[in-house]
């Protein structure tokens, strides 16, 4: 995920906007159609933004998906035709907006997102939702895919969704979209768990590396998941007249869906941080014990070398008694040995007694 | 406790769902049935849900204990039989939610954690109650001894139990439920303390390690326990007509001791995170006085040995008067000795006064 | 004051259970009963509480006063003469409760905390008050000498405090135990300053362990101290009846000086924080200091060393004209002592230029 | 940005005082009018205050935009004549305000400010509005260029901008301000991730001044923007008569973005201080590397040197048996050699096996 | 600024206690008198509370101030003059106190701080200020000169103060006491900049101990500002009699910089916090530098000296072939000088493409 990924207009550009933006690969989209009640259920793939109105207004309820990108022009297009406010509009087009819940005169307009695991990355997409009387429009960037359970219930007819309204497709939207993230923190909580192990034993460079990454992805994930808890909080809160009181309680276990969500990611930025913490001591205790037996050793040796060096001086022996007689000493070099053992020996004992290493 | 132990199913599962979990000793439970008023009490073990149906509708007391795991099939038949929402059943089979309050239309549902001490981890259960009219059905995955004390209260008929209804029962429950978490909480205190006394004289990598875990079980205990907060207190809020008026009183001072346990383990984590602090520049102390020393010894010998090195060259003495006459003085080699002395005398009086070691 | 000071029941007890607990020096107490209006003072020492309920009843007002541990017997009597609530009796005897406001139906239940300078630290004692109608009821574990003050302005009649009913005492106790902290926050600011003292100049283990213990205590202060102020502020926002509007006033003035009392511990958390990182980072530039000072010295003669060591090996001058010619010149030592000199010299020019010493 | 960038008066000076300020290059400034309903726009630039007048209570909507550092006596004047406040009149004098909102008696007064990008550093200047019953007077300390594209707009006479009246006129303008930040934090964005490949791999002492660059922009950044959040949120809740009900629709879009302006802000100050944090790690454990493998190889030659230094002791081989025999042996040379060999392969083993290099 | 600044009774005093205080030159105070209305102004200096009573009972307005400390038994009498409430007679005597905000039934009573810069460090007197119907009373333990600019004010007669009440008197003393902190603020924000431009270069010990300083001042400073802002806060909100609708608006500027300086205090308190930060990391990266060089110049000696310390070795050549031949080679002390050279370069070369130094 970048750390910018917001789509915006130059500032003091007129609100509602649609800039022709040449985005890469654009005017590349579909339109799909589910017009159903509890009786039937039909599908129109690929249609047109004006094949689909006379279902928006009929008493079935609509639900019209679109997929990839359109052009700035065909956004226009869509909008007149579902009466949609120039400034929601904008904000579909500019991908990248934080979570929002706006309720316009004839439709509530939703932004969420869908975050979606990219091998280790996680990159995080925008749907735009617009529920009016009894129809539902999204907007998603990517495929179909992530909402094919909906469609097969949908098609399976089971269960209350064909038979409740266009808000209780809503919900299963926002749930779908609310609940992507347990996987996502599942692999987090695996990961987190996988480098606790390696932290404390055998912690490096990589492991920093991991620690960072994991902390990043989860800074940029709460920012896109914490709006969430607030719209579908605003949903509840709101006196919507498009959302009916049956659905209310579904939504409250969306909301504490969110609520969890929230949770496992403090939890983890809180376990992320206190193992920050632990590898740097870790690694500190590490250096630290490798230095201090290092550093004993060097000062073993130290003194040893300068008793060695002392008796490698060439003083002359002839020159008086006091002139280095040691070296003339039968037993004088069996002495230094014996001087450098207790040395080293005491210096030994000594470092043990202070538990130096 | 895992960093990650909610069950869930795939996102976009239609809610309610019970999946067929293949969850590990599945299809192993026992229902316990308590029907009792203040002069009577019926205990029913290995029940079955239809044999307490019609205990739930009369008016004396009924407590339906469900333990262990049952499997998907059995929990629907459950659910019929008690009436309950779908949406509880789901999070009575997916084990691992945030503690929850919810006001279905015919019950209560509250979902809380039963905090167990496993050696010298804490392992977290979830357990669910339901409260109707007068009636309690209690879902619990271990066995049953946590609630032993209830149901020898019960039996023994003291106190208020058997004459109150069932929100005191619930109460009872949750009581037992907020308490459980004391003992953890005192064993965690004492923990700390002797943590405490370890750091300042001999922390090490172990002592790292303890710090860790305890910091980790806190982040991990304070997730299960805040929202247990929240939950009593929507209860005290709320105007639910299953919980009387005497009751509050007793869910008032449940609810103080939630706020304690949480009092306590803040205060813990301040301190597990100043003593982390303290462990760390302990032990830089620590590594510091030893490196000084070490330091100071090298120091010292260092240009002792480049003296004695000078009078190991071997210049001719007989190129000129100039080359080395010093070897030829018959006191050249106490003068030495002397000036190695005092070369080594001041400095360590240097080092001492500005208090190097 | 230990991490954990709870006495707590096992989970699942009855509540209001006054289990026999062999507390040391069990069942020593004395009940003292102050009786007055502005006219008299009556005082009875070491009296029953049976002798004790006619005055609770008359309209002069009484105040009684249980110093030391009754036992549970005994508590349970006292209980029953002052129509005590179990839950309030249980929270007497179970002392190591965190401060409570609890509005009972006959009476107001308080729980403060009596904070007790024993040397250097601080222990907390529990002391339980119940408004009646003009009545108060005080519990304390230690004797009465923190009492005397008001007992000294009874025997006085000097200002309100006579005339003025059972609230204003109640107000007077809760002013006293609130004032209490303010000699503890003045010694630790004490404390505090004299820290910073050291700390910049000459901060070692010693330092680093007072920090700690004062942190420590600072933190389990702010536990007994916060709820206090949450139990003041309940007072002033309930509408008790037997707390007069005139006393609000008073009550208001106590509330403040909760405040400035949390206000202090926060600035000195702050503050303490801020020193432990001051700490750290003297700590460092010293030891930087002491280890580039001997780096330097050590690295100076190395070179030199190295020098001293090439004209000690032993090439046979007579093997050839390239065989150690040095040693033959008249002036060669002179120079190897130049050379050297330069060495040094210049090493010592470019450390000091580049600041390392 | 500087640190402090008030201006104010001495304290005590009378509210509403205009001090002769010698602002460099004051009395320099430009008044432009805008005069404009839906059927035409007239434009008067470098007209007065009392031309103006006239136009300010016509119906038709006037927007009075005055650029650069007007004198305080020419504010004087154009206080009078626009019936300004003085209050409002100090703080459009006094630049380096907070962003505020004030409902006057007769007018709408805000304060915002305008960030400008000047090559590494960010500016922020003081822009204030004062909002009438269809008039706008605004105040800019630098030209004409950030309010360019609003003028355009209204010269375009497209989109609602020349329908609707003096407060959407205000809501462009604040859109306007709000959205220079985007730009803006899309740097700071790409900077962090150019900070953050460097971090992990090659991190020096210019990483660490463009990390504490960026968290001090970041800083005083967020000072500026995060009132405006207010401000706008105060529009939205106040009750403003020269506000229109369609107007808020818009300004809650605005709201938005000072929201996500907040947002990324908070984002960037987790992940530049994360980043610092790694940086310090990864700057550590490169240092201990380095260290690691220059002190294994002191360590390794520091015994060798020693045993050199034994053989090169002079005792006198003829004086005894037992003084360094060694020396006579034919082998002796290579055996010192193949010992110094055992021992410093056995070394490096050793170092190996525990991974110290 | 002390830690503990707070002067208090013991704990248990009556309250409105006005204990002997041998304050350090008590009984100096001064008593001023200033009456007026619009069309003149009394000044009595050096007067009695009695001969001021009359003026506080008429119709014009009346300020008294008293400068100084003046003793219990003074104070005493000023309050029974001036009916002032013990519990605010003994506030004014213990001065230290909190700021706060208290309507007693004839009075407003509010305690601010007056910060005062001397030399570098910052001391604050407490101001009490009592506002009844048409008279203020202002007691400051500090000389007259703060509050100057207020009588010169009065004395010229200018702007409102004269025609508006006591209500505005006291915003305007009030205002005085806020933007006091101003000039500090400004002092600080330069020697942060001063300090920012040190840390990344040359940050020494003095540097910490500048930034312990600042921390230091700021911690105290928000104690003493924070609470202003809720006083202010208090006036605004409460419903006094005594302060007129046309003063809000004053005061709701003069809230406005109280939010403005502690915004000001809190960004001053991250950039401190970060320059911490980034100078430990600083010395951190220098110390680095100079230990990476020296223990690199360390290690491309010590192979050299341990190479000329085998050829110091004293084994007889004349013991056979293998006993040190190549002490005889004619080139073998150049071979000698070219290997140590190649070792030298060869390590010099590996340390710079390891970028070690």
């Amino acid at each position: 995920m970048a750390f910018f990924n917001k789509r915006y207009h130059p500032a003091g550009t007129s609100p509602g906007t649609l800039t022709k933006t040449p985005a890469p690969g654009a005017e590349s989209y579909r339109l799909r159609l589910y017009d159903y009640d509890s009786d039937q259920l039909k599908i129109f793939d690929d249609t047109t933004a004006k094949a689909c109105t006379p279902y928006l207004e009929s008493k079935t309820v609509s639900w019209v998906h679109v997929e990839g990108r359109p052009s700035e022009r065909t956004l226009r297009e869509l909008g007149e035709a579902f009466h949609v406010h120039s400034l929601a509009l904008e904000d579909i087009l500019n991908t990248g907006q934080r979570p929002k819940f706006e309720q316009f005169p004839d439709q509530l307009f939703i932004v969420m997102t869908l975050p979606v695991m990219a091998e280790d990355r996680i990159e995080s997409h925008q749907v735009s939702l617009l529920l009016g009387t009894n129809y539902l429009i999204s907007f998603c960037e990517t495929d179909f895919s992530p909402f094919e359970p909906i469609i097969k219930r949908l098609q399976a007819g089971a269960g209350r969704i064909r038979s409740a309204g266009a808000d209780y497709l809503l919900y299963c939207l926002l749930d779908l979209l609310v609940d992507r993230a347990f996987p996502v923190l599942e692999a987090f909580g695996f990961k987190l768990e996988t480098l606790e192990d390696q932290i404390l034993e055998a912690g490096d460079q990589d492991t920093l590396a991991e620690i960072h990454l994991l902390r990043r992805e989860m800074i940029l994930l709460r920012r896109t998941l914490w709006p969430q808890r607030e719209v579908i909080n605003a949903m509840l809160r709101g006196d919507c007249p498009w959302i009916r009181e049956t659905t209310n309680l579904y939504l409250r276990d969306c909301y504490d869906h969110t609520i969890q969500v929230m949770d496992l990611l403090e939890t983890y930025r809180d376990m992320a941080s206190s193992m920050l913490e632990i590898y740097l001591s870790s690694v500190s205790n590490r250096m630290n014990d490798v230095m201090r037996v290092l550093t004993v050793i060097a000062t073993i040796f130290i003194p040893l070398t300068f008793i060695v060096g002392v008796y490698g001086m060439n003083f002359d022996r002839n020159a008086g008694p006091w002139s280095m007689p040691e070296l003339g000493e039968p037993l004088g070099y069996l002495m230094v040995w014996l001087a450098m053992l207790v040395i080293a020996v005491g210096m030994v004992m000594f470092f043990r007694r202070r538990k130096w290493f």
